[in-house]
């Protein structure tokens, strides 16, 4: 019997959240406040997140127990399948085991709600009444609408435009699960209705999205806002994701030479890197770890690693970051996930100290790959994913040119059953790829202020 | 801890589909080859069905081996869940127990591969070149592309015309695994160009699509025709549902006292049933066991137990199964899968025996039922299993009032992330209920053959 999937029980489900700043040779950065410039504390961060959430985002602990109530919902979708690709292999004609995490079996489909439900929580239990937050596909929307549902929170969604009439599907989704859903830039917020006056077909972007929706929080005692990647808290979340497949790879016998995962807000990535860069650091394993970007935003391989904001609005903390610049409007690719102008600090920061590579991929590149991987694998995956399989395939191709059974992980974090107008458009031809232009780079890096 | 989900390891997945014709205290009336009105035997099938699966149609034996190279398949998806909704039984403030199982975590997103995967085996191992199929809202015909992807046969899929135009992305999908794909009726067939002729925008039906897929195969010696529901062999394949649901509910310590399934061709139903049945036949168990339908295409509740063609043009053997007439076009619910005129022949007759109930609810109750779900057990229904969700809360209900500790299993077959739409409409009031037409019904059964 060929080994297809690598299944955990539930009682093998990780208990704790793992925090690799304590085990970095040297600690990240800290944010800034954007007033003063100073170093931003918890008290800083007090009318956006609860304060539970904040002594996380701040932790030195290597560990922090998952709470009971998380795990329970967790248990809806968790222990995840890790599975190797037989058929992709054989399609490709390859040496190499390729093996993937994968996340699509949540309710909406993709990695998100690993955070998203610990964010409901935590919030809930600080007797916060609602949460605020920006969605760009909407996948991070609808698994904070679940999330909200789960703990009784009401939950106001601002949806970049282009994909709210793009995408009603998502929408629909975030209103099944009870949340009020805006377009971005909205008539709500007095930054919305200043864009809409320049232009009141504005498309909309994530930095102004998040700028909407912190401007709703932070005002309000009772309300809070909850970002789906970038800090250092959500991407501790995300780590169950690495501390199952090290388990299955264990179950497989085998550990990764390689380890690529797509990049926007970096929260997949770490959450899939993290736990096994902590068994580099111990010197168990010596897999090369590897980020990738879409050719259309690439934060890690064209951007600076500086002080930037988090919106565009500049409403935030400032945070040290490979960054295109907070005012940055990324080509419309279809991956809307990764459309973000900067990178997680904390993926920033392990990059800057030479533990990860990175790479970017065009967006036909990415979908050819997919359409493989559909036809050999079954699933059909999210757009963001669809660089990870892209970067993977690539390896198996080295692999099979040099002949030798590389051992490749990737993550696929999400699966693409609300995303098939991007393959609709891909097998029609209409897909193109955007060349990155260093002059709309140095334009956006001129309003990043110097720190 | 409160446990919500069963889960089963890869071992225990049945390695026999259970075949429940020679349990039952009556054989089911035979087919009747369309021209004699004889008996028909394995030969009449022979120009839609390769040989195995026509044996497997008329076996009497108890358990079928399933094949290794389609065990490699299932075990993409399977085993799959049974969930405890302890969240939903909280917000219905019932002492019923309620379990469900879900097979919405199938690469198409519905049970349909359990049986398409084998289908498509077994034609390739046939040497069939192509496999023909219709579609209503989509989920046969991409489980059908999936799996003839998975085996290098072409597919070709004819979609009811009014869901073609209605859900692309479904034929997208069909797509990306490699199908091709008609809208029904199409000009590809003489019986389609017949009714475009008289109507250009023809919505089409189910039984019409049935017409033209087998006009397609029948006439070419390496094509066969494909069905996704209706037949023995269907319902055998989809036995494993039934199955692992009986080792679950070992596990949960409990078993039914009401088992409730949606029908429309009666695939799942039988799937999930028909194991539960054989233990009731043996005296181990015994449940309520009872069908839903749609209120607009009620073939058990309100149809008559007669010979009747599967398709519209009258082109298949006759089958003894509940019908409304094989004419009979049902009102535009959005459960596209249960908008069929007849019922699968072994359900119809163990349904005439005396062993399964039957009731039928209007689609506005369905999904009222379905969002209570949603924002509960937080997985989206698909419109089909939401009559099996609204009759499970039903039940509940009932629970309430006697105060009994009612124990009800159910199926979630598929998930609803490509039927949004019909979630747009009940969240924005849209959504009507059909009121089903007596008239209607003695007109389509006029034109039933007498037999």
């Amino acid at each position: 019997m060929v080994q297809h999937k690598f299944l955990l029980n539930e009682d093998q489900m990780p208990t704790q959240w793992y925090n690799i700043v304590p085990d970095l040779p040297e600690p990240p950065p800290p944010a800034l406040h954007p007033g003063t410039m100073e170093p931003a504390g918890p008290d800083d961060f007090a009318p956006l997140f609860p304060m539970e959430l904040i002594l996380q985002e701040v932790s030195q602990d290597s560990y922090v127990d998952i709470p009971g109530e998380v795990m329970d919902i967790y248990r809806i979708w968790r222990p995840t399948p890790l599975f190797r690709a037989h058929r992709l292999e054989k399609m490709l004609d390859t040496p190499a085991k390729i093996f993937y995490k994968y996340e699509g079996v949540s309710p909406s489909g993709s990695h998100k709600p690993n955070t998203s439900v610990p964010q409901a929580y935590y919030n809930a239990r600080a007797g916060i009444r609602k949460l605020t937050t920006e969605t760009g596909a909407g996948q991070w929307g609808s698994s904070l609408a679940f999330a909200c549902a789960q703990f009784g929170l009401e939950c106001e969604v601002w949806m970049v435009a282009a994909s709210y009439r793009q995408k009603p599907y998502r929408k629909t989704m975030m209103e099944i699960w009870g949340a009020e859903v805006h377009p971005s830039p909205s008539e709500v917020t007095e930054y919305g209705r200043a864009l809409l006056a320049q232009n009141p077909d504005h498309a909309g972007s994530l930095g102004i999205a998040i700028s909407e929706a912190v401007a709703e929080a932070a005002p309000h005692d009772d309300v809070r806002y909850s970002l789906g990647s970038v800090l250092n808290h959500v991407l501790m979340h995300q780590t169950v994701i690495g501390e199952e497949a090290l388990l299955q790879m264990e179950m497989a016998g085998v550990m990764p030479d390689v380890l690529v995962g797509c990049t926007g807000g970096g929260s997949n990535f770490g959450g899939l890197s993290f736990p096994f860069l902590r068994e580099k650091l111990k010197g168990n394993i010596d897999p090369i770890i590897r980020c990738v970007e879409p050719a259309a935003c690439p934060s890690l391989t064209k951007g600076q690693y500086r002080y930037d904001f988090g919106d565009s609005a500049g409403m935030t903390p400032l945070m040290k970051m490979h960054t295109l610049g907070h005012q940055f409007v990324p080509d419309p690719i279809h991956a809307g996930g990764l459309r973000y102008h900067g990178m997680s600090p904390l993926v920033s920061h392990i990059y800057e100290l030479g533990m990860l590579e990175a790479e970017s991929i065009g967006q036909t590149e990415c979908f050819a790959g997919a359409l493989r991987f559909a036809r050999s694998e079954g699933i059909i995956p999210a757009p963001e994913p669809t660089h990870a399989i892209a970067a993977a395939i690539r390896e198996a191709n080295r692999a099979k040119e040099s002949g030798e059974e590389t051992v490749i992980l990737t993550a696929l974090c999400g699966h693409g059953h609300l995303d098939l107008a991007a393959y609709e458009s891909f097998l029609s031809d209409d897909m193109v790829d955007y060349d990155f232009s260093d002059e709309a780079l140095a334009d956006a890096m001129a309003a990043v202020p110097q720190v």
